[in-house]
């Protein structure tokens, strides 16, 4: 892809700690490649001014455009102001003007104004200071053509976002001469692994110039990314026949073509046709009905549910019968089927969907090996059930179950 | 702290589009600062043979030892394997026992094995191959006395933590020579904002040295942590000395000293006292039940629940009165109580716990706004219920509401 990049550097201890998880940088990623501006590389370091300078001096050297985030806080830690000036060899002045408006701010507010808060008016000579409207730090850009151009954002998320929405992305774009945002399309898919899909895609994705193609596993599934220079009248052409071509080949294993979840996918079908819901949740205990209510608007079409963790509750509350329990077990088909038709009866739904399995870590045998579940469903027309063995830790086969008793929906609901 | 370092490298492209977060990097400076290993820098790169060659090829020059995740999928844009392999001089080979243990697992899952996984089996020459009970592709060591160290670790990151607690961590460490671990302990608070949790131990607090101490804000409350050099025995003393005098000042409101989730601590009060629970849930729809049943062995006190966010399902899945529902709404006292009440009674359990709100964005009015969250509990001695309002969006407020209905369990089960 032609798009031009810059590179990332997030500043902070408490990162390379693991104790503040870096959401700026996928943030920053996520909104600049929407803007036609690529990512080339992110570092992260420490708050030591020896090796911000190094890296930002590399990343420089590199790119020649930098976006740093992070050590712009008041306190003796932060120290990106001191590490900047230094690489760019200029001394540290105070910008007397966004002093005062700390200062009427805190007399507003009826306080005296801090001291150390006159760190926050200090910047390398020449630079230029971007007025925070959501903190104290102000943002500095700083440009020497023998450099580059960095620019220092705070680390507070909202401030972060603020600054990039407010400036930095226009000012990104007009350096760069960023004229075509770069065209993101995904397929999404349930039911195939990363394997399976990539087989059954293979000659479609062997050689695809200029659109890249990615596969991006999920527990919940896999996404086909397919991506170009918007600019390119050509390279959008090519993208669009080929989102043709793949959306034809995998078929309805695809379930969105945007970043839709799944339960909102459904969601969506039961109301187009004006169904009802009622699930039956047994290894799952609540994930089904949570992933169902994550966006608002389910009370339309999702109307109960029943967590039926013991044997005991899938017969009372259900209507599971003992021997049933008793001849082929909780995790079976027949006990889906119950379960299912139980929740429809019993919430007085137009489907029931069930989902009864063994996520582990203990509990499996060699006939029933951990992950074995069984998603059943139940309409007025049909009623069916389908065996999985799910891969992965307890998290991920319950993960797994709640996407795979989704998808089974979606079939059914695509078939009727 | 003198602790050794080394450098991570995480590679996708995924991540520079700002499409997957990096939860891996935070996780593996996590984990390693509990054993005594520093990060002194993190990279990421996408997936190209260069960039990934270059970056890496730096970090070892500056540490000596690196850890890389992601791009070890089978499909054509997972390169890692062969920029490393370029790297060190290598050819690629194929180690052939791999294949045979993911052929023998496809054919015990009774379908045969794309053929695409041998790809799973490459590997430079020369390196060492280490098994992946959790997914397809094994982890891959490096090393080579001029160069440096490298192991690649796959970017799932369930396959990423097991690799690491299993084998990775250890190696590092022998490596390192790390002697002397970060001891760190945590006070986990619930009920409590950081502002009255910082206020109430301020003079605690305000000179720790050599202990740190931190405050942890989460949507689920304010975790307190403190740390300090595992090898040194005044600090350790001066550690557990803090620890006491914090865990006396902040009362009930700890639930932990440890990183045990609230949902485990209410589990094990529940389990020691041989009570059973069912649980009622309207706004937050199961993510009650699923916390509860994150971890294996919930069947012994969850027998089961009710997903009740229509009215209609409060009203037939728990007996809450349609006239109550009509005076008081679904968000109220009464109907918190009811909810709590009808769940006991009808999957006859010790306890009963509800959960009722306006989670959002839309529903709210003056008298009830957004937020606005009623939490009922029931047993045979004793029925209660409590209203808070919940900050946040959508997500924070169920995540709230959850985490206040198991403090609230927590610490009725306490003063029984």
């Amino acid at each position: 892809m032609s798009a031009p990049a810059i590179e990332l550097l997030a500043i902070g201890d408490e990162l390379l700690l693991g104790e503040t998880l870096d959401t700026n940088s996928r943030w920053i990623a996520h909104r600049l490649a929407r803007a036609g501006i690529r990512i080339a590389q992110t570092t992260t370091v420490g708050d030591e001014v020896g090796r911000i300078r190094t890296a930002l001096a590399a990343a420089l050297a590199r790119s020649g455009t930098v976006v740093c985030t992070g050590g712009l806080g008041p306190t003796i830690d932060d120290v990106t102001r001191h590490a900047v000036a230094e690489l760019y060899g200029r001394r540290i002045v105070i910008d007397e003007a966004w002093i005062d408006v700390l200062r009427e701010r805190y007399r507003v507010r009826g306080i005296p104004m801090p001291e150390i808060n006159r760190v926050q008016g200090e910047l390398p000579e020449g630079a230029r200071a971007l007025p925070n409207p959501r903190g104290t730090a102000p943002a500095i850009v700083i440009d020497d053509p023998a450099i580059g151009m960095t620019v220092l954002l705070p680390g507070v998320p909202s401030e972060m976002r603020g600054f990039m929405d407010d400036v930095v992305v226009e000012l990104l774009r007009e350096r760069l001469g960023a004229r075509s945002p770069i065209l993101i399309r995904l397929l999404r898919t349930a039911g195939l692994s990363e394997a399976a899909l990539a087989d059954s895609v293979a000659d479609l994705v062997h050689d695809t110039s200029p659109v890249s193609v990615a596969f991006l596993p999920h527990t919940a599934g896999v996404d086909l990314r397919l991506s170009c220079d918007g600019g390119d009248a050509d390279a959008r052409r090519r993208l669009e026949q080929l989102l043709v071509e793949l959306r034809d080949r995998v078929g309805t294993a695809v379930y969105a073509e945007d970043d839709s979840d799944l339960a909102a996918v459904v969601g969506e079908l039961l109301r187009a046709r004006g169904l009802t819901l009622a699930v039956a949740e047994s290894c799952t205990a609540g994930m089904l009905g949570k992933r169902l209510t994550d966006a608002a608007g389910a009370s339309a079409w999702l109307l109960g549910g029943f967590i039926v963790y013991a044997d005991a509750a899938k017969r009372d509350l259900l209507g599971v019968e003992a021997e049933l329990l008793a001849e082929h077990g909780a995790v079976s088909e027949a006990c889906a089927r119950a379960m299912a038709r139980g929740a429809r009866r019993r919430v007085a739904t137009d489907v029931g969907l069930s989902i009864t399995g063994i996520a582990g870590p203990g509990g499996g045998s060699a006939e029933k090996p951990v992950g074995t579940t069984w998603i059943g469903i139940d309409t007025a027309a049909a009623a069916a059930a389908r065996r999985f063995v799910f891969p992965g830790d307890r998290a991920e086969v319950r993960e797994r179950a709640t996407q795979a008793a989704l998808d089974l929906l979606r079939r059914t609901l695509l078939r009727d």
